[in-house]
């Protein structure tokens, strides 16, 4: 397995270099709107400190990422009253994974509703913006 | 969201009242093989003590999770000559979720390799039995 490469896209939104619509941040973890959103409310955990994804990522990275999913989850499912929650998380290329920084993809299910293809079309700026800003609030109340 | 319902087969299968193709257990968890697998050894994590799912785990039955979900993805990925991992976990119906006790899928990929539909047909006993003697070997070696 290839290691960590601190140009990948997460990298560079964790150290600020580029932008993101931001929902969650603590010590451990950061949230964030996923740009290519499988469905409305698609949103990604990952942790702060490097990883490449979960077969080299700490117990501690690991632990600390669920906690966030967790709550994120919660915040999807009241923000876009969704019925449930799809969990996704890939690793190496073969697995899915497109972006090198360990992640998770957090999908909030409406029944009946299946999800859109992995890594789709871009989402408009100012729906991401709006869907970040339920979540917030969501996480608020 | 409902209650944890203790008749669900992986309570069952945890009390020894059903049968699986245990090829991982500690304090908190245990692995097995997936009865209608999407690709070769597919396993599937769950702890020991009762959960729905993510939405009502504690902090310490994902962090416990996600440990032996690392563990059996480094075996899996021996024991098939996987190029990577594809983890997905479904929460409540419409999220995908069949049975009603918290797990993760691992799955063992393969470039060029697409996985089959969640809930297909069921495997023969002596391929999964095979299979699970094959994680064994890898999480031994």
């Amino acid at each position: 397995m290839a290691g960590y490469d601190s140009n990948n896209i997460f990298a560079k939104i964790l150290r600020g270099e580029l932008p993101a619509h931001k929902v969650y941040e603590d010590q451990d973890t950061i949230a964030f709107m996923d740009i290519m959103p499988r469905c409305e409310g698609h949103t990604l955990v990952i942790p702060k400190s490097p990883a490449r994804n979960v077969l080299d990522a700490s117990p501690g990275q690991l632990a600390a990422c669920m906690k966030t999913v967790q709550k994120i989850s919660h915040a999807v499912m009241k923000a876009f009253n969704a019925d449930g929650i799809t969990l996704q998380q890939f690793n190496e290329p073969s697995g899915g994974q497109v972006v090198f920084h360990l992640h998770f993809h957090v999908l909030p299910r409406k029944t009946g509703q299946s999800i859109g293809p992995h890594t789709g079309k871009m989402e408009n700026q100012e729906v991401l913006a709006t869907n970040a800003e339920k979540i917030r609030k969501a996480l608020a109340g």
